[in-house]
């Protein structure tokens, strides 16, 4: 049986998730439908990152098995005529060893949260980053996020759905970028507790804000969720890409 | 009467364009309902470009004249708050002095056109930016877009509709970007002819596709707009910023 990795770009505002779910479509759900109109085959499509309703994704991997062999250029560009209009789209199929697996053999995945510092609502990123209306202090937030970097019990920054038994997480990389009001917060780590993302930049712009005056240092050692900040909202996150 | 000056960002998928029409809703009468609403008072909106239906701005400025003095700090938020959920946004708001005039005073005009280069559809951008399949060969759409500069009779680069006696026009800067496929064409003049950085960006596409041979500078000095290119669609076209 040939197994394939593919590449997705997805705008997630309208579907439930990357998971497939009972309460409404799925990216995960869509895609196995194009694979199943495309090749006949029923298959579980399995992602690298389960990104939660309203995330978006310009670099998700995932990866299925067939009975039957295909032309990775076939697999691209047949699941996207089958995909449209929806907004996912296949940026690359290739025929990958029996065994990698999208999601357990992730050696880094990287995540970017964009941020609007403005006073007037989104017009043309309308549900593509988050508008914040108080002016940030950039390098406040910018001095604290260092102290997320390396090995750390990060269960200040998990949502109370977590299932993970550990929240002991590395950090490798975390970078906030400012440009005209623009803000890009990137963090990259071999894998991460649900909502993670998302809480720390709740806490990085409470802190920008004034908001929350104790150090990332002390709500970490804290292991405390309520010390944290707010969880931002989905439409700002993007799963850029994963490593292997 | 106090004369404002705004500038407004906008998605322009969904509207006729700029300009008022009889057709459907425009930019610039969504935007003078909005001052009606917060102002009682029925006035007209000048702006200084005429963006086409589909084409998008991240710089627009307009001006308008109220008899009634209003902070402008409550105009912007004013206006915004009646303009929701719209994807229309007044970043700023100035009073301004009698004599200005957001289309006559205006210096320079920059437009951006997004391409998107690759085989996939677009997930992310979809409708703002256009996506060409074919490998643009960038190196040459660059040294052929240096014959732009400089003033020139641009007749082979306006559209049939172009009411401007003459066509007569100064290109100040033209720049093309790119990183992992996505390009930018940056284009700025004092002012430009109907669908001009349209036809200038469908050339130069054309040419990178290797499906237009002459070069810019013998389809400028034919004056014939059969030898350009097509009109690349509205949706990759923003008009960034007015200088005055």
């Amino acid at each position: 049986m040939p197994k394939y990795k593919i590449i997705i770009e997805y705008d997630g505002s309208n579907y439930v998730g990357w998971q497939r779910q009972e309460n409404g479509m799925s990216i995960q759900e869509s895609i196995e439908n194009s694979i199943h109109k495309l090749t006949g085959e029923k298959i579980t499509l399995f992602g690298a990152g389960r990104t939660d309703a309203g995330v978006h994704a310009i670099g998700q991997v995932a990866h299925f098995s067939l009975k039957k062999n295909f032309y990775t250029k076939n697999i691209r560009d047949g699941l996207n005529q089958h995909l449209r209009p929806q907004p996912i789209a296949i940026l690359k199929a290739d025929e990958i060893e029996k065994d990698f697996h999208s999601r357990f053999s992730a050696k880094k995945r990287t995540y970017e949260y964009f941020i609007t510092n403005r006073r007037a609502p989104l017009a043309i990123n309308k549900n593509k980053s988050w508008a914040v209306f108080k002016k940030l202090d950039i390098k406040k937030m910018q001095f604290e996020s260092n102290f997320f970097l390396g090995k750390n019990n990060l269960e200040s920054f998990r949502s109370i759905n977590c299932q993970s038994k550990s929240a002991i997480k590395t950090i490798d990389e975390i970078k906030i970028l400012e440009q005209n009001n623009n803000i890009k917060i990137k963090v990259v780590a071999k894998s991460f507790l649900h909502s993670q993302v998302r809480i720390m930049t709740g806490t990085l712009v409470d802190i920008g804000k004034g908001k929350i005056t104790q150090s990332i240092k002390n709500i970490i050692e804290n292991k405390n969720r309520s010390l944290a900040g707010i969880t931002a909202p989905a439409c700002g996150l993007y799963l850029i890409k994963v490593d292997y």
